[in-house]
């Protein structure tokens, strides 16, 4: 705690620290900087091995992308050099053979005028280390330059995953390859992979080839796609737990394989979302027979020590319809199919553990009597995150870390897997609580739009498993969390520029500074809003305003703080205030020509026009402030109709900046 | 002729066609539109060939990529499905197997309500059909569509190519890769590729694998890589002639081979701009064994009818102070170094003859003896261009066509192969005139800004090569070009998304937006002024604003026309002249207290004091303006005194809108 303070105060301070996410555990500011020029050499000292040679190759080429400066040969391997070169990598010795939870992934860096050097137990800790020194690189006054400091760093917890469903909505290994970039940038270290589910399966089985030949519609990952994913991952420190759903969520599964089903076949892939009813029987030994041979294929693809099985949303309606089951059921005194489902369960955590790994499940696996090195992943609530410390099993927090849900990246920040019920848990409890993980899935994004769905908002996520707890200001984190998505830019995530080129597609004949002026304003509707809003398949294309549209508005945040400022006194903020107001009342006279041309802007016209009614009725409110005069009743009683109307999402989207406008009108009242 | 004027005439009646560039050679409008949707099929009917399967996936993935509809399954090579398919291929036959300037690249594209079907007669001709089809997709009332329409279309020129230099600065694969794609969206149909010049040898050879050992710092082409490459742009209808500059230009491959020189090496890789020593001798018969076995080698990796060997700039130092070659000229007859070289350019000319190739060379090569196959390169001015073709030579046009001077893509648009003293020439000795080339020399680009460089403006040369003689109309020049612009983003191309990257990278602490402001309205300055501002090397970094400013600035071309417009009594653009000024008037202010902060910002400082200056300057004229008042002369003239330093360029780069600025001034007086 005293080191988070430190760090927190300092931080006004440490110019080149301002980007830093996840802050690290304490940091002391030296003085001077240290130049990178044409001269930047980095070389390795201690134990060396052919990831940290890779690493040191990878950080100078990220250096000579982000400074523009030509570095080619800047990596010299030789140790020798560890005198004169930029930065020196000093490893105390290997890590684990596969990395596993206990990595040591602390490390030191330390920034003279002359020298930086990071420190490390283990190359895992050279790696976040090298993701440190690259956010503090900063053009100064003479030319490239990072501060010089000294920073002593270790995550707060060991566990600190994304999950990306490649299921719903298959997700080409570009995808999957950049988004691990993204995620050691801000020191992740678990890909959870989900990897099979209703609407598709998407590993190649050798052993069950009809899996991927009927349950996805020919886009899967071979296997040597999968062991070069797992390789990547690896080089950046990351751990690839795969998820197969079971017994639940298995439609793609029982598409290629109906006779494992607990219902009649044959099944399909489901083109849907939501919860369907083709589900494993688990009172049959083919199924378990199965089971064991394909958990022991895929334990050999994934070498990580956990492995993911699913276990949620067992709707029960196959189990129900079928007298054998029933039959099954009685004879083994089993009253609910939660008793039925704990069975399986089991029966597969011993496959699992026979296979040399480690179980993980949804929440609904939890039962008092599952061993005690199974992992739980609380996802309906803190509840289970607490019963599982309880009742002795480790567990990770991805309730409140749904990123599909479209939520703002504060929401997320708040979330703190020691807070609430969690705290009044004992140590030894909480230490139970091995992090968390942000979940990404897929039913609303494609390979076109994940990348803006997960970043920069993920990034807030990783600050909250790594940094200290006390690390909680809003506005540092917004800051830092701007310059991290600068970063992720450079890495080749599409989070960004992906935007313009969506809204051109939009536009037609628009014009497109107009089309984005509304885009910048709104938001996707947020929560399982959208799975009511119409019908939506695995087919429905992703490319509507809806989809463009950022998770979180920016300009919208901004001008709440603008708003506030200006009721609060200052004049230049409301002399801004009033500005952008009028390129919202003007807005929609811009796009109007251009509805007719393309159905895809013709959708948001509503939005458009309401946006302009807002801009209008905000100009008119700063009149009656600035005049000093009370707003007539009659038109107050029009613009509350507005903002009551606009609160009402239309096209899916909700406009961001009602709020701020409607305190305008308050304060004309 | 009148194909031509049809379809200027046509064009403002069809919607759909707006975006088509290069203009068709002719076009129909028919009645409505053809939906294109998630049913989209596209079949092949007639001759196939891998190639035409290949193209045709490429489409489905591409109108997957513009429209966002998932489109996983759309190539139906089956030709059963020709009935019912959106786009029909309908291909009467084979290409040539290596592709030369005979090829037929016409085709008819004719779209009706209920299909699409392109005709050619062979693949070339489909695969630029497949192109206008591309850009015809567009959002209408009710999803995406194509407009019922007839073209025919063909060629005018059937050399149309881009120089892209590999040398100077080294273009990674993936750069020619993606510029391929480019050059295929405009119908561009060569690729002169400049392999080996002073600064740097880039292909592998097995022979004489010291060329890319020492000549290449190791970057170089493998000659799989080659052969990729060649196979890449043959599926996009695309020659690739390679360019091995001898006997100037050499000294990358004199420093792997110094015993080849005029002159007493050792030779070094050369850092530098400009023309160098280092020149083969062409007085020993060891040079012609060497150019023997290693056009041999080279003309086996590019199969190409076509050699280009350079022959460009050489300054004959070496010559004159080598008494062996003194002799050589003496006892040859020889009075001039142009007599030497034509002596050397006629050897050459042997050797590439007798590895079954055409040679082509720089118009330095032109003289009354050369054998009438091989093709000359107009670079110095079109004097040579007619030159070669009364002297019985076919020749290409680059002169005009030097896209890295930085001209405006109108300058480019404007030069016609046939016009100026080619217009005296008769009708056979026009036709000698085989097309033209866009030059991308590399002195100041690098993989991240090539792109900026060639694209969009290397559109309106393709334009000029492709469409009818008469299609000249600036204006609409400029708007289809934006239309392609946004196409190539589509394809890949990286001309617009670097821009706020290497903003950002500038900017430290400022406010992009202000950043994007001062950007916006600058360009970098013009022709080899660049050369002359400071000392550049090949190692210089280009991460400046005069790397990011654009070529051209739409910001100032739209100004400009505003101000015409506002000037001739439209008040509505004088309200909009009034915004834009008051905002380059308050940038300054916002970009000053972060020029301490980044030493790439702070080069710019005068010009963003004089973009405000200028700003200014614009309003208080536009206050003389609306009173009628004359403007006092002691105003007057410090307004010209910040004219006339705003004219001379600082940081290499020019402020655009100063021209208009001044009409505003004028008015004023």
């Amino acid at each position: 705690m005293r080191t988070a303070i430190a760090a927190l105060m300092l931080i006004a301070g440490l110019a080149g620290a301002q980007d830093l996410m996840p802050l690290p555990a304490s940091m002391t500011a030296g003085h001077g900087a240290l130049a990178i020029d044409t001269g930047f050499q980095i070389t390795l000292t201690g134990y060396q091995e052919p990831r940290l040679r890779a690493a040191a190759a990878r950080v100078v080429a990220r250096i000579a992308r982000q400074t523009g400066l030509p570095l080619a040969r800047a990596f010299e391997p030789d140790s020798s050099a560890a005198e004169t070169a930029t930065l020196v990598l000093d490893t105390r010795g290997p890590g684990a053979e596969v990395q596993t939870p206990a990595a040591d992934e602390s490390y030191t860096l330390e920034i003279t005028p002359q020298q930086a050097r990071i420190r490390a137990a283990e190359p895992t800790g050279i790696l976040r280390g090298l993701e440190t020194f690259l956010q503090l690189i900063r053009p100064g006054e003479k030319g490239f330059e990072v501060p010089a400091i000294r920073i002593e760093d270790r995550p707060r917890f060991a566990w600190r995953g994304l999950l990306i469903d490649s299921s719903r909505h298959f997700m080409p290994i570009a995808v999957i390859r950049r988004n691990l970039d993204g995620m050691a940038a801000v020191k992740l270290n678990v890909l959870h992979w989900h990897l099979s589910d209703d609407q598709g399966f998407r590993v190649e089985s050798k052993l069950f080839p009809l899996l991927q030949r009927m349950g996805s519609d020919g886009r899967f990952y071979t296997q040597d796609q999968i062991r070069e994913i797992v390789r990547y991952a690896r080089e950046r420190g990351i751990r690839v737990v795969p998820e197969f759903d079971i017994p639940g969520h298995s439609a793609a599964m029982l598409t290629a394989y109906p006779d494992l089903a607990a219902g009649p076949g044959p099944f399909q892939i489901v083109r849907t979302w939501g919860v369907h009813d083709p589900t494993l029987d688990p009172t049959r030994e083919e199924v378990y027979d199965f089971l064991d041979r394909f958990i022991g294929e895929m334990a050999g693809l994934f070498p990580d020590p956990y492995f993911h099985i699913g276990g949620d949303e067992v709707n029960g309606k196959q189990w129900n319809a079928n007298p054998a089951i029933q039959e099954f059921k009685r004879a083994h005194n089993m009253t609910t199919n939660a008793d039925l489902q704990l069975y399986f369960t089991r029966r597969v955590e011993e496959l699992v553990r026979k296979h040399g790994k480690k179980m993980i499940g949804w929440d609904e696996i939890l039962s008092e009597g599952m061993p005690k090195d199974v992992v739980v992943q609380s996802w309906r609530g803190a509840k289970s995150l607490v019963e599982a410390a309880r009742q002795g099993n480790p567990v990770i927090l991805s309730s409140g870390y749904y990123i599909d849900l479209v939520q703002p990246a504060s929401q997320h920040y708040a979330v703190d897997p020691l807070n609430g019920p969690a705290a009044e848990l004992t140590p030894e409890e909480q230490a139970r609580i091995l992090g968390g993980e942000a979940c990404m899935w897929a039913e609303y994004v494609n390979a076109e739009t994940v990348d803006s769905r997960i970043w920069p908002r993920t990034a807030a996520i990783a600050e909250r498993l790594w940094s200290p707890r006390t690390v909680t200001d809003t506005g540092s984190m917004y800051r830092r969390m701007e310059a991290v998505s600068r970063e992720l830019d450079w890495l080749g995530l599409e989070h960004r520029r992906g935007y313009v080129p969506m809204l051109e597609r939009i536009a037609g004949s628009a014009p497109l500074d107009a089309v984005r002026t509304l885009a910048d304003v709104v938001e996707p509707v947020k929560g399982y809003a959208r799975n009511r809003a119409r019908k939506y398949t695995s087919l429905t294309p992703l490319n509507r305003m809806v989809d463009a549209a950022r998770p979180e508005s920016d300009t919208a945040r901004e001008f709440a703080n603008l708003v506030d400022r200006g009721l609060g006194g200052d004049k230049a903020a409301m002399e801004r205030v009033r500005e952008q107001l009028a390129v919202w009342r003007g807005n929609d006279a811009r796009l109007a020509p251009a509805y007719g041309g393309s159905f895809l802007l013709a959708e948001v016209a509503p939005v458009s026009q309401d946006i302009s009614a807002l801009g209008a009725a905000g100009l008119e409110a700063l009149d009656y402030i600035a005049a000093r005069k009370h707003a007539p009743r009659q038109w107050l009683e029009r613009q509350e109709a507005l903002i009551g109307r606009v609160k009402q999402p239309r096209a899916e989207l909700l406009i961001m900046i009602a709020a701020p406008i409607e305190k305008l009108l308050n304060a004309a009242k």
